[in-house]
């Protein structure tokens, strides 16, 4: 017998009859005598037409109110898994983000859990009760309805794991775990059993949306074990747990466990940065003001000159911000021209095997090379190596690096053939 | 400067154009210096929706359950009309049934409303907010999301407006006030501008369904007056006040307010019933326990028999349940035959005038019997008499009534000759 947290996503949650195959997998785990609580996303669409009403309505809105207007979403979805269960002989019922309640920050719209109160829950839990909980969703200590931000609700599910002392949160999604990389572009992709959270943290900001990131850094803070699972497959699934969960044997045969892929970076150059003290500083404190992250960044120094080019990468979505602040700081930057270029893609090899073995990066370049794919810029964690390259390479990349690590399936995948 | 409290149906808030038009409207009330306090709907079509969903999933579900899924549709409005509203400079916010609170009893989907919290809303009005309520739902003393049944978002505003002591509650719905009789069967009927709350409840509960009958109730009992007029035109509608409210002179010039119909009742009649005592009280008492309301009852006795035939009409819907339970109690009753009929309407003319007239009741038998509608029954109160016909006369009696009561309209309506 163990305590579960289920989680299940819109997609899992398009229907009725969706919401019938939830309840038939909730009915299973409390049938093999599990504690269980269930975490629900608003009706796949739901969201994107609730906030669509919101910029309808105006498009500087209040997020107080639109959070008011969002979280309903769940909420249907929680009322109609409950009837769903009951209608099963499954004891169960809703509970909203403000009865429990759920405390949240007050930075509606994409407020952090502050808290969860769990008198309650464990009281519903230990009387036989599933409780369902509408995830994304929260209270502000001012007694507003508050929501986590697109994504939210794995959140929700990992932060009630870790008040509930759950012994797993399972999070069904419209895939089926967590692949070496992206299957779509290389068929030979392997599911992963097990993964750290560690290299799921970089595998998900690198591009491997499964996950919120943020959900998995929490699971990490409270040891909470994750498995990613498919809704509609009776299968397991992938593990995200800590390293000591891995045999060291595991640790060792695996250098790598992923390649991971992001086109949503635009490299930006600044070309004959005077070579002054401050001057880096004064490219990067104003775009950190204007709360543009900047990842990957290159220093090239041109010793006779004196002057130096600076390249560095924003999210494609901030570039026209970024050239706006930066134009308006040239004065004081002091650089001769700016040139952006969003035909770029990051390409990251993870894996917590590489700490123990020296190599990954210089076969990464050797392959890439091997290949005439031209690195433009580098980073690398104790963890991850990541590199910048033309846009149009990135498939062929993440395939050469793919096999590069002996990371192919051996089963020759149905439609390889097609 | 007054107080006051309005009130938006599903269709005057059917879509983001349309919820524009109702800030527009609060906008101006709050500019003309009004404190303003706004219940609203869900949607048009949402609530329906929403409970076909609860179907779906189970047709036996958890009122309770239901209510989280119900009560979402006005949750959203109320979000939207505060986005709108402030998006026009006034400030506003929402108030979620479970926030001021608005206390219910504990029958859900079908609560009463047992008493509101003013102090948030004394605090929010008087500082100068204005407070978007959603209609229909409330909290149980548990803590749980209640709704008042189909319609309840009257009842809220009624009940608002007593709470916060308001000069008005308007209504605001897609009818332009309340009319002498249905405009579709009689083109010359008139609008009122003004009703006595015991005529509404009269004209309400036999047909005009302009507010729920609930509402008008807890009007009178609090004395709060009412409007009724229309979201899309710019004209005042009916008031609907205490009688003190009107001059004598209007009370007496006016001997019958409106002719009101229904056809949602069903004749049920039981032939030869010994004459006994307590064999009618043995009709009688298996339908209250089945919560089926009787309304007119009419007894013929056969003085040679010593039997007597009793008819008498229940709610359409629950016809099939009285005749199984007349049928299992024919012993205890001694009836001969049972036999029914749903071909019927009660037709029946409203009004305070006629407690200090004599005659009303005689002009509509003669007026009827002039054109050879037949009367089944008659029920009368201070200020209504009502008469059983066969259904196939109902515009007919409607049109006549209407014209020998002196309620047409002088001006023919443009469409009358078309």
């Amino acid at each position: 017998m163990a305590r579960i947290v289920m989680k299940f996503g819109g997609t899992s949650m398009a229907g009725i009859e969706r919401i019938r195959a939830v309840a038939e997998r909730v009915k299973k785990e409390v049938d093999a005598g599990n504690d269980v609580a269930v975490i629900v996303s608003a009706m796949a669409g739901e969201t994107d037409r609730l906030v669509q009403f919101c910029r309808e309505a105006s498009s500087l809105y209040d997020p107080r109110e639109y959070d008011v207007v969002v979280a309903s979403g769940e909420q249907v979805s929680a009322g109609l898994l409950a009837i769903m269960l009951q209608s099963m002989d499954v004891t169960a019922r809703s509970w909203m983000g403000w009865q429990l309640p759920i405390k949240t920050s007050e930075a509606h719209a994409s407020a952090r859990i502050a808290g969860i109160d769990t008198d309650i829950l464990a009281k519903a839990i230990e009387g036989g009760q599933v409780a369902v909980i509408p995830g994304f969703q929260g209270m502000t200590e001012e007694g507003r309805v508050a929501t986590l931000g697109r994504g939210g609700s794995d959140t929700s599910a990992v932060a009630v794991a870790a008040a509930m002392k759950a012994d797993r949160c399972d999070i069904y999604t419209d895939v089926d775990g967590v692949y070496t990389t992206d299957p779509r572009i290389v068929p030979r992709a392997r599911k992963l059993a097990k993964v750290t959270y560690e290299e799921m943290l970089e595998l998900a900001s690198v591009g491997a949306k499964v996950l919120q990131t943020r959900s998995v850094g929490l699971a990490m803070k409270h040891g909470v074990p994750l498995q990613v699972l498919s809704s509609f497959e009776d299968k397991p699934g992938t593990m995200i747990v800590g390293e000591e969960e891995f045999e060291e044997s595991e640790m060792e045969e695996q250098l790598i466990t992923g390649v991971a892929y992001d086109k949503n970076e635009a490299k930006v150059t600044l070309t004959s940065v005077a070579d002054k003290p401050g001057s880096v500083a004064h490219i990067f404190t104003p775009l950190a003001e204007a709360n543009i992250n900047v990842d990957m960044i290159v220093q090239n120094f041109a010793r006779e000159t004196g002057n130096t080019d600076v390249t560095f990468t924003v999210p494609r979505a901030d570039l026209a911000r970024a050239l706006d602040v930066l134009e308006k700081a040239q004065d004081k930057i002091g650089y001769r021209e700016i040139s952006s270029d969003t035909n770029i893609c990051k390409v990251s090899v993870v894996g917590v095997g590489m700490r123990s073995h020296a190599g990954v990066a210089s076969t990464m370049f050797q392959t890439l090379a091997d290949r005439g794919i031209n690195i433009m810029a580098i980073t690398t964690s104790e963890i991850k190596v990541s590199v910048l390259i033309e846009e149009d390479y990135t498939e062929l990349a993440v395939r050469v690096l793919h096999t590069a690590y002996g990371l192919d399936s051996e089963d020759v995948p149905a439609e390889e053939g097609a």
